[in-house]
């Protein structure tokens, strides 16, 4: 994937070559560790060609991998050709994992993830919609890491920390920027985290639907894409957005608001933003349930999923409201194809219930709209990771610093 | 700028050392020409900062390109510190060239371009709308080149030939797969002038706002810049987009089709594409001119002009028709804005009189619709090279060979 490098000896500082030589074995310890943690179970042979190293350094790079308990590898009856089984290189789960954690608007997410990325175990529970203040977020969220660190087996390490927050994250500090549905700005949540879990590791933060569309990429319904356009909804609409394999993030941090895109100027919905007509105004769960007569019920994932199970068993009200939604879905998306020419569009979070009531809604507005040379070209799917998508790129933040030098980051 | 990168001894092949050090020289001497070429005259010191190489590579490496003739060294008055004049490296012009073209919807551009990039000497010709086809262009064209390859000084040598094309090219074969005014599709213009021209060079085929953009990137209103949005009026609307230094292609080189962004869905007028209410449709020539009441006047470039001219002198319809299209135009860039947080938007070809003629409606719109955070901080300019930021976007196509090794570019 593109988004594995193998680090070169040359760069930006003056190093003698002796340095330059150590610095280039650590960061290739780094890149195959990278491989074996997204793919499983990755072959010598396979993992010397992706990294263009040849098969003795490829097995001095495994061997301290596997000395360090960061790997193991074992006969694979699967990958093995006629007559000969190979060795396939594969993650060693019990010996380090990191904690997500995942701020949404509705809930809060704790888990411990090991590597390779399977959640090992989690904890959650309901955001009350504008009724709970950071500190309590913290709290909860810090008692959550906390006894996921008490019950993880004994020798097993933490090695970073990653958080998903549903705002605009500031990339160069870090900071919420604002959470639009509480209207917080300004939150040193990664800091205030990190001090309340007591663990010596920061807090990485990101935005919800950037994770998201990462872990997608990496390891859902994005596999084999090199462009990828990621939708989220989460009361709002969120997106997050591949190019070329890698997270577009703009000058500040700020990129991808899909959800503001305007879709609809002239009797467009009042929008969070202050604007009118934004995407998420039209396709967000209060767009929908208002749609469908539904005000007084369930809102969030209950409120959507009853108004896709309504308009599937009958529910006329229902069934419009998905059409309404589903058309400037559509549209948006149509403009999202056109400007980012993606193999892939996923939807995730609770857009993902939507498509999947006003999918064919949302194709053939999406067809209708997008240039000949991209009709029925692009591959429209809900998320694979489910809900869980914000959390899985959560937990690939605080593995960052591990893949980026697994000896650093396992020096006591 | 992030767009040149000091190449290691690694990669995804397996070289014997002495090879690897070899291309990394070679590399290296265009990464050191490509500096040169972008940026006209800077000093030792900055090169080897630069690229990371210590003072002794960087003497080598200079001597080597200076040798070939592709650069030379001079005492600088004004970069030199106190006391002690400052050697600087420029590119030697009168050594290579390439030759650039430039099919626009209205006319055809050629061009003989020298290292550095200045345009010495240019030939241009109308197109008749409709009127023409493509045996007609490349005649024309292939005209105009070898006149310029005639009256080059004896001894400069033609190293390159780029063109830049109004329409959609396909990123793996380079065809132009549309070209939407006239309809015509999957047209092997490259290999077409190539043979008429009987260079024995290829001809690299680029979309005109791609190029555009790259061109105001590297050396026009976006220098420095990490993120832009270019918007390119050629009676339509076409873009090209710089995401962390690079330009965005997509999975087929489609991308940033930004005049068919969807933004008025209800009553948009019909676009080109198929589609209805495209930004194009709104904000292009025709919806122009047949705002200002103008249908049966000049069209292309006089046509605006003249719009905004009349607006100036107090015309009514003029300046209401200006309005609208200002109003559209904001509505699309606060979108593009949203999206790709960029540090600056830059309007070339005709949509640069249209921008300079609607700015401050175009300004009060964007900053309506952008969310807060981009408010006030995103630059909106005109292109730095005017009209010709498609002619330079090409000439960089022409350059690419010799920039990325230039010994194998200049034997013989």
């Amino acid at each position: 994937m593109s988004s594995s490098t193998v680090s070169g000896a040359t760069g930006r500082g003056r190093r003698s070559p002796h340095t330059a030589r150590h610095t280039t074995r650590r960061r290739n310890l780094g890149v195959l560790l990278r491989e074996v943690h997204r793919d499983g179970a990755v072959s010598r042979t396979e993992l010397a060609d992706r990294m263009g190293v040849n098969r003795s350094t490829i097995l001095t790079l495994i061997a301290k991998l596997a000395e360090t308990g960061l790997v193991r590898e074992e006969t694979s009856a699967t990958t093995g050709r006629a007559g000969r089984p190979s060795l396939v290189v594969r993650p060693e789960t019990g010996q380090v994992y990191v904690l997500a954690f995942d701020v949404a608007v509705d809930r809060v997410v704790a888990a411990r993830v090991g590597l390779g990325g399977a959640v090992l175990e989690r904890r959650e529970a309901a955001r009350r919609r504008g009724g709970d203040d950071l500190d309590e977020i913290v709290d909860v969220l810090a008692g959550f890491g906390n006894a996921l660190v008490d019950v993880a087996p004994a020798g097993a390490k933490c090695v970073g920390v990653g958080a998903s927050y549903c705002g605009l994250i500031g990339a160069a500090d870090g900071k919420v920027r604002l959470e639009p549905t509480t209207g917080w700005t300004e939150l040193d949540f990664g800091p205030a985290l990190a001090r309340r879990l007591g663990l010596g590791l920061p807090v990485t933060v990101g935005n919800e639907a950037h994770l998201g569309a990462l872990a997608e990429f990496e390891r859902g319904a994005g596999v084999g894409s090199r462009n990828l356009v990621y939708l989220h909804g989460d009361v709002g609409v969120g997106g997050g957005i591949i190019v070329g394999g890698r997270l577009l993030d703009g000058d500040e941090g700020y990129a991808a608001e899909v959800g503001h895109m305007i879709v609809n100027p002239y009797d467009g919905r009042p929008c969070m933003c202050g604007s009118r007509g934004c995407l998420e105004a039209e396709v967000g769960e209060p767009a929908l349930l208002e749609a469908a007569g539904r005000t007084g019920g369930p809102i969030g994932r209950e409120g959507v999923r009853a108004v896709v199970r309504a308009a599937e068993n009958g529910d006329a009200a229902a069934r419009r409201a998905l059409d309404t939604v589903g058309d400037w879905l559509g549209i948006g998306v149509a403009n999202l194809i056109n400007l980012f020419n993606p193999g892939v569009v996923v939807f995730g979070g609770m857009l993902s219930e939507i498509y999947r009531g006003a999918a064919s809604r949302v194709n053939t507005r999406v067809n209708e709209s997008v240039l000949h040379v991209h009709r029925e070209r692009v591959a429209l799917r809900t998320a694979a990771l489910g809900y869980d998508s914000t959390l899985a790129g959560a937990a690939e933040l605080g593995f960052a610093a591990l893949l980026s030098d697994p000896l650093a980051a396992l020096a006591p």
